[in-house]
């Protein structure tokens, strides 16, 4: 990316991203860094060649010493990349050139562009992913939080839009922690499975043999050859294990199971940090009032509105990434040993759904920390139905005082009376003189209804994220 | 479903589906099984409210044994779901009158519209997942076979729609068979998790809580109320197991991992029943001719023309798989409590895509198994480009055996005289002088190029089907 | 479908679909429309090809009179629809055994099996459009209605989920209007492209010229053969004008523009009619209360609550649409003369989004000519923020008053005392003795400010359904 | 875009984006061409504040001038875009600093974000357009020269995979031509119909009320504020005039037909595109090789693989186009005045969308323009089947020439013994004695069978492209 190659208008800088802009999801995620990652994946094919004794070990050192971003021109990268159809092609023609002449047959040798190009998207991926789900986390600790926190908050539970009994905001709080538990899992379980690649042009490995009995005739093997039983296998271990990545059973040029699960991992965590935004969103309404971001966004417009900026960036993730998925996983329609389009589709799909729930997952962790909880607004709001919120409690307990058909003929008329009058049901409870006042007041306090809210916050409180498989380095 | 209610044009028998038409999925996900599963969920409830003392154990028996389908008429419940906007209300009602006055009371008591139809959703996921993954056990065990047997059989490796170098008719196999185990076990996964719901008006239980204070009050507790600390836990769990699904930690009216994994799993095993059908299609084209399908569907309009049905019919599902995955990983943004729209675009989604995946996986099993390979065709195919299919390996050899110049030299005007001029390989490399017989003999067999394919192969039939979490009865 | 064929559970009679149970749309896209739709083609092209010379004009007849529905049983179409993988195939061997046995060689004679069901899903797509467009000039009607009734009623413009500044129902209502005529304007406009397709086996019209020669040579041409100059071209313009569709220029078996353009416009529909839900269920909430579905649904589990149903079911519909379009998108990706898949994608999932259209249109003229608008709350609303929303009006106003910094340092105060303490802005513009009464009250009266909403609505009602294209009988 | 500026690693400049790098497309959708626009819609804004007496006339020059892309940071606005949620804010900031003090007030005077994001947008998509529409003008002229020379060129006619009946190339292409002139029609009225948006604040266009009245107030109105009725639509003509784009009967801030039809004009131009390019890659196959690209794509793997780039590039985008249509077809579900979420998912979306179309259109036209074909390999293919691609004229002549009993007797052994022996049809029917050697001659030779072929042809080349409604200045 050297600045004279930028083109005046072609670049993207994230103008037009702020969910994602600044984040280090971003920065994961960009032309250098996939640009490094292909680096990261040369040189550490090199060095598994070196390994397995299909390339002096020097070359593995050599490559690695030239596989830094910064030498290279990512534009004129791209460029070149147009006349074969991916980066690769020419990326390998300028690392070799940037090597020393001995070194340069070890470069690349024996792969093909998928193999390079499928682990640095996975070498992305497990990069980025470590971002989210450290932002996941502090998102879980903070929900947590406010879940302990409002354990007995009563606030309206409601419906199809509309009041329907009462709950508590610790509920609705564990319940998106809950979301965000699963996704995180999902993903964390994703991130430790994605596979390394390597199969070389059809997948068979082939080239390795060649190069191994090819050098083997000529006397080349710098270690003892007799070690080597299958060095396509052996290799792809050793590959594996060089750039910290899974062991694939088989080459995966056609067999996406990694990028289709990625892209589903990916949608379950828009989705679950877009339900949340949703109802941030809702209860942050001017008429609703019972939660406000931590600071809101200015308005072009008019002075000292604040608007959901967080939650309303989360909101628009995740209104993508299901389509974005949707791609990935109908690239898995892949013909031949390597396809003519559905992997192509990937690229640029995957790597915009990475950014997009790095950029949903920063959000989340920071609306989350600072999210302020009005519960007074929340007990105001119990009380707009004049009594109605605990209708349903109402019918049970008449039905058992009063027997069930009073019970229905009073409750009825209550409820009507209140729905079209504005006449608390208490008012006419009252009037009706069949209840006293203390059983009055412990039927209509919607506080005094909470069912399960409070065991149920605090079995949902008690899982944790399970624990994550073990980091290599 | 009364004969006399099915109006003249409404009704959809399958005519548009023959893809599934007369699956065992296409039974187990019809409006018959989707009421039958809800009367289910009903009769689990009424049975598990007894369990925990909140109905008559009498009412749990009654309420089961009305719970039948054919009592019920499915076209009228259909219509009348239209002023509430979903069946189980018009359910309910049905459902209270088909049961002794004193059961009645027991009957959904407590309960909201959405635990029973997702509790019924869940049943019918459950109950299609296992002819799915029973199909795909066919499949898988067919394909095993046929890798198996080809695993040395040579055919052109194909990528970007050109011949590559070769590979074996048994590693493709392998793949498609480790595709096909990986849906396998995600979908097992997910149905192993399938959970029960129940949660109420607003995901609290509070109702539960209520009928137990007013029984309580009442003394119509069946049971020692001193054993029930908290009806709505336990409820839950005792519903769960009456139904035969997972518990539910937290109600997940608005908490829809379940479902998006479900439909993430569905456009998985889309995608991997799709890519070997995508290869099944190229494979069987006219001039390819390496594979065919058992018996072809015949044509309209031409006599003797064989269509690889099976495989389009594949492909058609895998096509529509991933949008309807969309939509219910976008579904996942449930405001509230209970969601005004999310929640019912569900509803035919989800049974769509059951059934998709479910005629995908029977059609895979029969394709699978009567594939028809025609080894002659794969060898004769790889005669097709002059030699020019083991040009890899030969570049590799002759740099060892002549230099690298020389090499490339005669490399590239042995490969240009094929491409250009269709003389094969052999003769120019024969015409140099520079190779024996004998080693032309060797570099120029395509069957001698396999690389690690049987290896390969031998490796990924040694993975099987994860074990199955323990079936409930 | 006859009752005896009914599968137990495999039939869907709309349970999981309340949005268009019993509606026009539901019957007129079900199978044994399909079915008629198809042999409506079948009879169709029998009475073209007579016109041309192809059959005796008995045969027409014949084969018209044979094609009811009624007397076909379409499950068992159904089932053997699979061996050939789609339904022409099974319905032409009846349709073939239901005439005489002179006319038996002119059914189908010379067809495709998609010409018959491309041609059936434009029938099935013209009809159902027919009362999709009656049922959104209903809407337009009603819409206009309200706009016009409303025009001077204010509201609170609502931005990012705040009060930004006041506009009035009668603009919103007037923009829903001009969304739903935009989609009505492209529905129509698709309506009236909807082509025939004839194309015989491979797109050719081949077989047509075939069946003209072997009459000739026969003698069996019951019109003056010379009369036939393209007997293929011919018979194409006959056939779309006995089957009433546009004239196709070519066969479209895989210039698939008809099928996109369609899902594209239903998917249009879907958003237009969509955002107009959410608004209802927007201002419908418990809290805001401004306007109320005509009815509202039950529920199963609380008296008395009003459920918004048609917005739900709408919203619901909208949801899925962009999906279904996108995969008829997707297959206009249609290799060869006739694809392996793409096509087969189509059938059902067209049928899906006409369906859902219908339902979401029905629904909404039901929705908007009953909608209750509450003026008065409206106007309540308006000063939940102490002034706030006029506050971009009194800041401009203030500005030209008392000079810019004074005015922001005014402004800024007054708002930001508002937003924190509740404190009117009124009460602090007061305070500080700039402003007169007379000014006070004119610069914070809500319905004050209303911009250009009148004279918007009123040009936005200016505008009328396109005049539509004629209709063929 | 100052190069200090660029991140690292966070600027996306093409590398995983091949089908579009380089192309007018690219730079016409960048983030500065976005900025560009957006300081044209802020030009734009303040000249037509001018017009209609709202500003000073030498403001219009002032901010005009100012209105320069280099001039500002874009990297620096994208950060600061995340406090607010959107890049306007931040450059008003700028710009306004940008302009002398007396201009200051007339920058962004009464509008809101969106109002210039939404213009911006729009013109970004107009100059995007212009680009896509010349490339598919050179693809429809190339596809027009290639049916023309190829109207009598026989091939096979495929369907679901397999040789059907022959076809022609030059229908082939004909029909391809036929998709694109459709995509260009619609992309083209799209594009004339592009609106300009100015709505204020909450759609009601008050701001420019409020200034008009406070300007009278002030007495600073430049012009006889006699003439300005309505300031708020007049102001709206005025900017549409000035920017160049269609004036907007409403301001469209939530009623977002543009949008959508973009978005669904730019899938079927996928889809378009998307078919051309599936045939080119199913005919260019090994195995096939009726055509070839103009030059093939190098391979980092296999010397002399020539791979269909431009092809495979197209494939890949039509792959990802219906998703992002259908992101905004739902974004059309914008809730309130001005939604929060749904506006941002268009964004990215729409950019990417026109990305892809204009990349694709670019490959289409070089594809197209040089593309290879090779009709004596189409010949040889017909000969494939032995004689079967004819099967459906055979059996129709020979009903003629023997009666039906016999003529189908005949065929099936013929098609038989061909399909399962490999013994040609003629041989079987010449053995069969009944027919002589010219009939034979005549009737089995696949040129012979044209049908339609040809006169589709030439009417399909008599449709040019609809006229262009007139290009603004």
């Amino acid at each position: 990316l050297t600045s004279a190659d930028i083109p005046s208008d072609a670049a993207d800088v994230g103008l037009l991203s702020p969910e994602r802009v600044g984040s280090p999801a971003e920065a994961a995620t960009g032309d250098r860094a996939f640009l490094q990652a292909m680096l990261d994946a040369e040189a550490g094919l090199t060095r598994a060649l070196a390994t397995v004794g299909l390339a002096p070990v020097e070359a593995g050192a050599a490559v690695t010493a030239a596989a830094r971003a910064e030498a290279f021109d990512v534009r004129d990268l791209a460029l070149r990349a147009r006349s074969g159809g991916n980066p690769v092609i020419p990326l390998v023609a300028d690392l070799t050139a940037a090597v020393d002449v001995e070194t340069r047959p070890s470069v690349h040798r024996g792969a093909t562009s998928q193999d390079i190009l499928d682990t640095a998207a996975m070498l992305v991926a497990r990069r980025t992913l470590r971002q989210v789900l450290d932002d996941l986390d502090r998102t879980v600790a903070a929900l947590g939080a406010l879940a302990a926190e409002h354990r007995d908050t009563p606030m309206a539970g409601r419906t199809l839009t509309q009041h329907a009994v009462p709950t508590s905001f610790g509920l609705k709080a564990a319940g998106w922690r809950s979301l965000v538990l699963d996704a995180r899992e999902r993903l964390a379980a994703v991130r430790a499975a994605l596979p390394a690649q390597l199969g070389g042009a059809g997948g068979t490995l082939a080239a390795f043999h060649a190069y191994a009995e090819a050098d083997a005739s000529a006397g080349n093997l710098s270690t003892d050859s007799g070690q080597v039983r299958n060095p396509g296998l052996e290799l792809v271990a050793a590959f594996a294990a060089e750039v910290g990545l899974a062991e694939p059973p088989l080459p995966w040029h056609v067999l996406r199971t990694p990028i289709a699960e990625l892209g589903s991992g990916l949608a379950l965590t828009g989705g679950a940090l877009g339900k949340l935004a949703a109802d941030v969103l809702l209860l942050g309404r001017t008429e609703i009032g019972e939660l406000a971001e931590p600071t809101g966004g200015g308005s072009s417009a008019m002075p000292h509105k604040a608007n959901p900026v967080r939650a309303t960036l989360i909101a628009s993730a995740a209104r993508r990434l299901p389509a974005l998925a949707s791609v990935l996983a109908g690239s898995m329609v892949a013909e031949d040993e390597r396809p003519a389009g559905a992997w192509h589709a990937e690229w640029q799909t995957l790597r915009e759904a990475l950014r997009l729930v790095g950029g949903a997952a920063r959000q989340a962790a920071e609306l989350t920390e600072g999210l302020r909880v009005f519960p007074e607004r929340m007990r105001a709001n119990l009380d707009l139905t004049y009594g109605l919120i605990v209708s349903e409690r109402l019918s049970i307990a008449l039905a058992a005082l009063l027997g069930r058909g009073p019970a229905r003929e009073l409750t009825t008329r209550a409820a009507r009376t209140a729905a079209e009058k504005g006449v608390s049901i208490r008012r006419t409870l009252a009037e009706s003189g069949l209840l006293t006042e203390h059983q009055l007041q412990d039927l209509l306090d919607p506080a005094a209804y909470p069912g399960s809210a409070a065991a149920l916050t605090d079995r949902a409180l008690r899982r944790t994220a399970a624990p994550e498989p073990e980091e290599s380095p």
